[in-house]
C-alpha cells in the first residue's frame, strides 16, 4: 500500500461485509446507481487474489489527504451488458493523478448507492488505496452536480471521463456544476452509455466538512441487517425500516413498466397494484436512473431528496430501474435523507425542482440526527 | 513577441494582405470552415489596435518549434449568430500551453478553408506569436480527423476545446482519430455547435514533413487575384481558375436550397439550373459543412477531396452552404487537391467514402505539381 493517511485506527472489511455492502449499497441506490451484483463479483474476485480493503474514518485523514472520487456513469442497464472491471474504474483515477501530477492517498465513493457504492473497492484494490467512509450523497442520484460537495460550494473540475476503449477526458472548467453533468453526459452517450469517471481531488479537510461521513459502514450495517433477517426467517422489509427508521409505503405487484434509455440516462415509470391491506390502489413511481416522485391513486405521497426503494416484498433486496418488472411483488419504501440535501442549498441542488418537477419538497420524515 | 523561431525572413502580412487572405480562404474553405467575414474585422480591428502579423515559412522553423493548430468548430450558421472573439479563440490555445506546461513558438491553421484560414491571426494577434506558412487539409473539411497529420500518422491528442461560457475540455488520448471527432463534436454540439479548439501541439519538424505548405500565401494571392480582377472589371471567376489551375463545371441560378443544422454540422443540397451553356441542365450539390459531391443531370461528375466551390458569377467571392440561397448566380467550379489528399492513404480519411458515399473518387484535375 502507498502512503496511508495517518489514521488511529483503519477498519479492515471483512469478507462477510462485502456481500453487506452490496445489498445495503442496493438498497441506498434508491433504483439507481447500477447494479451492485457484477461489482460485489469483482471485488470479491479481488479479494481471491489476496486484496484486503481497509476502511478509514473521514475524521482520521490529514487534511491534505486526497481522495479520488471514483464512479461509473451512465445508463445501468447498459452496464448489464458492457460490465465494469477494476482496471477500466482505475483509469479515470489513474488519469487526474496524471493530469493533478500528484497521487491519491485514498479512494472514496461518490454515491453510496448502486454499484457506484462498491466501485471504489474494485478501484482500491487494483491501486492499493485505503477506502473513505463517506460518500456525496449519502444515497443514489442521477446527475453529477447532485453532491454534497456542490452544494457546499466546492468546485467540480477537474474531472476526468474514459472509456474501455482509450478514449480519455479532462474536463478542466466549466461555467457552473451543472454544465460539468451536461458536457460529461454527452461525452458518456458517445462512449456508449456507460463511462469511469473521477471527480475532482477530495482533501481530507473537504471530506470532514462538506462529505456526508459514515456512508460505507450504514450500508453494510443496512445490508447485513437484511441478511440476517432473511437467515432467521424474520421479515428483511422490518428489518430495512428498523436499521435506517424508514417507513413502508405501498405493497402490490408491478404491472407496468415503461421505461427508456435517452440521452444517457434511463428514465420512466412503473405501476404497482394494491396488496393486501394497499389492495384497490395503485402506486406509481417515475424514475431517472433513481426512483424521483411516488404518488398513491395520483396522490402526491413522496419525492427526492427522501429515499424512494422499491424493495422485493419477498428478499428485502432493492428492485433497480434497470431490472424491475410485471409481476414482481414489491415493497415501496422511504428512508430519511442526510440533513445536508433537504436545506434550501441542498433543494437547490437535489430537490423535485432540480429534476424538473413542478413541486416543493415535503419532507416524509422528521430530521435526520447525523 | 515571445521567442521567435528561428526563420531566415519571417514576411510581414500587410494590411492589404487581410482582405486578400479572407477572399482566398473563403474560396478554398469549399463552401465551409465559416464565412471569413467577421473573423476578417476582428483581424482588422486588432491591426488597428496595434497588432501586426508575422509570415514564418515552415522550412525556417526549428524542428521543436511548437505550433498550436488553432481552430473554430461548429456549425458555420451558429457562428453567424454568435460570433467568434480573438479572446474566445486563443482559450483553448491558452488550456492547452497549460496541460503541455509549456509555451507555443506559433500559430498555424488547422485548415486554410473559410474563417479557419483567418482565425490563426485573431489567436496570433492576441498571443504575440507568428503564424506558420502551412495548414494540414489545403481547403477545409468538415471533421477534426481530416488532416494531412492523420493521415501521415501523426497523433491528434491531446486537443483542447472551449466556448464563451468558461467550459474547457481536454481529450488526452482516444481509441483513433475518428473519436477526436466524435468525442469533440458532442461537445461542441452541446456548447451550442460552436466552440474554438486547439490540437495537439505540432512540431516544426512534423509541419516540414507532414504539413501542407505554402497555403497561407496561396489564399493570400487566390484572394488578391479576385480582388484585382474586380478592380479591373475582368472575369473574378476565370481568375481564380488561373490562379488555382482549377475548371469550370457549371453556370446558372439556386433553385432549391435543402439544409439543416445536426449533431454539430450543416448538413443538405443545393440545386442549381443552368444559364447561358448551361441551360437546360440542372447542377446539385451535398454538403456537409463544406460541398462534397456534384452531380449534372443526376451523373456524378466531382467529388471530395477534389475542392468544389460554388462562386458568385459577378464577384468571384466564394459562396458558403450557410450563405447560400435562392436566386444567386453561381458558378460551380472545382479546383486541385493537395497531393497528399489523394493517395491511399490519404482517400482513406478524406476520400468519399470517409463521407459515407459508395463512391470512388475519380480525379478532375491532373497530378498537382506541389
Amino acid at each position: 500500500m502507498g502512503k496511508m493517511p495517518a489514521m488511529t485506527k483503519p477498519r479492515k472489511i471483512t469478507w462477510d461485509d462485502l456481500e453487506s455492502l452490496a445489498i445495503g449499497c442496493g438498497i441506498l441506490g434508491t433504483g439507481g446507481g447500477g447494479d451492485p451484483y457484477i461489482a460485489l463479483l469483482n471485488v470479491q474476485k479481488l479479494w481471491r487474489q489476496g486484496c484486503r480493503f481497509q476502511l478509514v474514518d473521514p475524521f482520521d485523514l490529514d487534511d491534505d489527504d486526497l481522495a479520488a472520487e471514483a464512479a461509473f456513469m451512465g445508463a445501468p442497464l447498459v452496464s448489464q451488458e458492457r460490465l465494469e472491471s477494476p482496471k477500466f474504474c482505475a483509469r479515470s483515477v489513474r488519469a487526474m493523478e496524471r493530469h493533478m501530477g500528484r497521487p491519491f492517498t485514498a479512494v472514496m465513493p461518490g454515491e453510496i448507492g448502486g454499484a457506484n457504492g462498491v466501485i471504489p473497492l474494485m478501484v482500491a484494490g487494483v491501486m492499493d488505496l485505503p477506502i473513505v467512509d463517506a460518500d456525496t450523497m449519502g444515497r443514489a442520484f442521477p446527475e453529477m452536480q447532485m453532491s454534497s460537495f456542490v452544494i457546499g460550494g466546492i468546485p467540480m473540475c477537474p474531472m476526468t471521463i474514459s472509456d474501455i476503449r482509450d478514449n480519455e477526458v479532462v474536463i478542466t472548467e466549466t461555467a457552473d456544476p451543472v454544465w460539468v453533468e451536461r458536457i460529461s453526459r454527452v461525452i458518456c452517450t458517445e462512449m456508449g452509455s456507460t463511462a469511469s469517471t473521477c471527480c475532482a481531488a477530495r482533501s481530507g479537510r473537504d471530506i470532514k466538512d462538506h462529505g456526508i461521513t459514515g456512508t460505507v459502514t450504514q450500508a453494510i450495517n443496512l445490508g447485513r441487517a437484511v441478511r440476517r433477517a432473511n437467515a432467521d426467517h424474520d421479515d428483511p422489509v422490518a428489518a430495512v425500516l428498523a436499521a435506517e427508521r424508514g417507513m413502508a409505503l405501498f405493497s402490490g405487484k408491478i404491472v407496468d413498466v415503461a421505461r427508456r434509455t435517452t440521452a444517457g440516462f434511463l428514465r420512466g415509470e412503473v405501476a404497482i397494484d394494491g396488496l393486501d391491506g394497499d389492495a384497490g390502489s395503485r402506486f406509481t413511481v417515475d424514475f431517472q436512473n433513481e426512483w424521483l416522485v411516488g404518488r398513491r391513486d395520483g396522490e402526491l405521497v413522496v419525492t427526492v431528496p427522501d429515499l424512494i426503494c422499491i424493495l422485493d416484498s419477498v428478499s428485502g433486496e432493492s428492485v433497480g430501474t434497470d431490472a424491475i418488472r410485471y409481476g414482481q411483488r414489491v415493497t415501496v419504501v422511504s428512508l430519511p435523507p442526510p440533513a445536508v440535501l433537504t436545506g434550501p442549498e441542498g433543494l437547490k441542488v437535489v430537490g423535485p425542482q432540480a429534476f424538473g418537477y413542478d413541486l416543493d419538497y415535503t419532507p416524509l420524515h422528521g430530521k435526520r440526527t447525523s
